[in-house]
């Protein structure tokens, strides 16, 4: 187990969504903004990073789990920790919790350094993490596998819009889990909630394009990718949970 | 003039575009949330004019002037007062400076009461607007007319995502700008700002529907609507600024 930070986060208006809930794709993006102030805290910025190594973080899978969303204007503990590491991966945890420490979502993230002109992952060096001290794990833990989609598939295309684009010149991370829930329709959204969210990013999308969000419901469980130009940029299995029964 | 009330803010990661200038619908979004504190504070919350009006607040119109856009990570101060009122709007001003004090951006907005039932605008009670200590009015100040887009027309179509729907059940006032930008094309955004912007809103936009986003763009200067159904939903025109040349 690595060194931890931890804030506290009342839900604003423009992260809630219309059942009042926070806005899960919104949230996961600001929880990777606190683990880079946990970073800029340990000496190691983004621009440290790039600076001294010529690298980027990048995100490739997360693996998350819900208990409850949280509410608009609840107050909520975000904790992010960097748990182990091995030559490619940095394992992060992030648990929100509400006032009475009651978990109500984790996240396991897995970050991966990229050099930004060869787009090829490099090896993670030792002197960059040791200040998480986060313990070197040899075995790699890899994300749960997806696989592709089989069965009657549900599409819908989206232009990438401007403002989907980050300040790193590419889609955020958030737009692609917007896309995989906009595929479904608006009533089911209203009444469900992700009980748990495995979403695997495979290539990035460009400015300016056009994405097909693609889906397989089955079971209370739906199964999406986003392609663009023929290929696949991202995974999704997400299963889902009835806001009533749950609230039971 | 009435009461005002004050907030210094650093413009995060989720809140900036790829020229790291801070996302303009998002920032706006924010403001309105900053007046609904002060509301709060005043005893004053949406809340209470549910309960005791039952009526909520719309905005109608924005006359914004931008001199710089606050980039990632700048701390700007955001103060908001509530101007004047008359019958049937309450005008409120936001004013964005830097910590030389700078004047970046100035927002006028025009707040009005709507009866979420019977969708018509409702006269102001004086009691609910005292706390406020803005001066009455009778003249009633209009916002600048806008007129039907002429010329050679740009559009684009826009699916009514279900994170563009806020928690009032409706199209986010922020969406409507984000469409009326992304109209324009990539390269053009990624090298200029607005200068000024006078936005109307005419009718909302229903969930899960399709929008279209229209523009005519003549001499830096680009007049907008979004229609649906064959309906006007908003109307903009926007004063547009090279990066380069203003930074000269």
């Amino acid at each position: 187990m690595g060194l931890s930070y931890q804030e506290n986060y009342i839900i604003p208006f423009e992260l809630s969504d219309i059942k009042h809930d926070v806005n899960l794709p919104q949230l996961i993006s600001y929880c990777i903004s606190i683990s880079g102030k946990h970073s800029t805290m340990l000496g190691r910025s983004d621009q440290y990073l790039f600076d001294h190594y010529h690298l980027v973080w990048i995100v490739t899978d997360y693996e998350i789990e819900i208990n409850r969303l949280p509410k608009f204007k609840e107050e909520v503990t975000i904790k992010t920790e960097a748990m182990t590491y091995n030559r490619f991966f940095c394992y992060r945890q992030f648990e929100i919790r509400d006032l009475d420490s009651e978990l109500l979502i984790s996240i396991l993230s897995y970050f991966a350094l990229l050099n930004p002109e060869s787009r090829k992952l490099a090896q993670i060096p030792d002197d960059l993490v040791a200040p998480y001290q986060s313990e070197f794990v040899k075995k790699i833990k890899r994300a749960p596998k997806l696989h592709a989609l089989n069965g009657d598939i549900m599409t819908k295309d989206y232009h990438v819009r401007y403002y989907d684009i980050d300040h790193n010149g590419h889609v955020n991370n958030s737009k692609y889990l917007d896309w995989m829930f906009d595929v479904l329709n608006f009533d089911f959204l209203c009444h469900h909630i992700p009980k748990s969210i495995t979403l695997k990013y495979v290539k990035e999308v460009a400015p300016g394009g056009d994405v097909t969000s693609r889906c397989v419901f089955e079971d209370n469980v739906s199964h999406h990718d986003i392609i663009s130009n023929g290929q696949v940029n991202a995974q999704a299995l997400i299963k889902w949970q009835e806001i009533e029964k749950s609230e039971e």
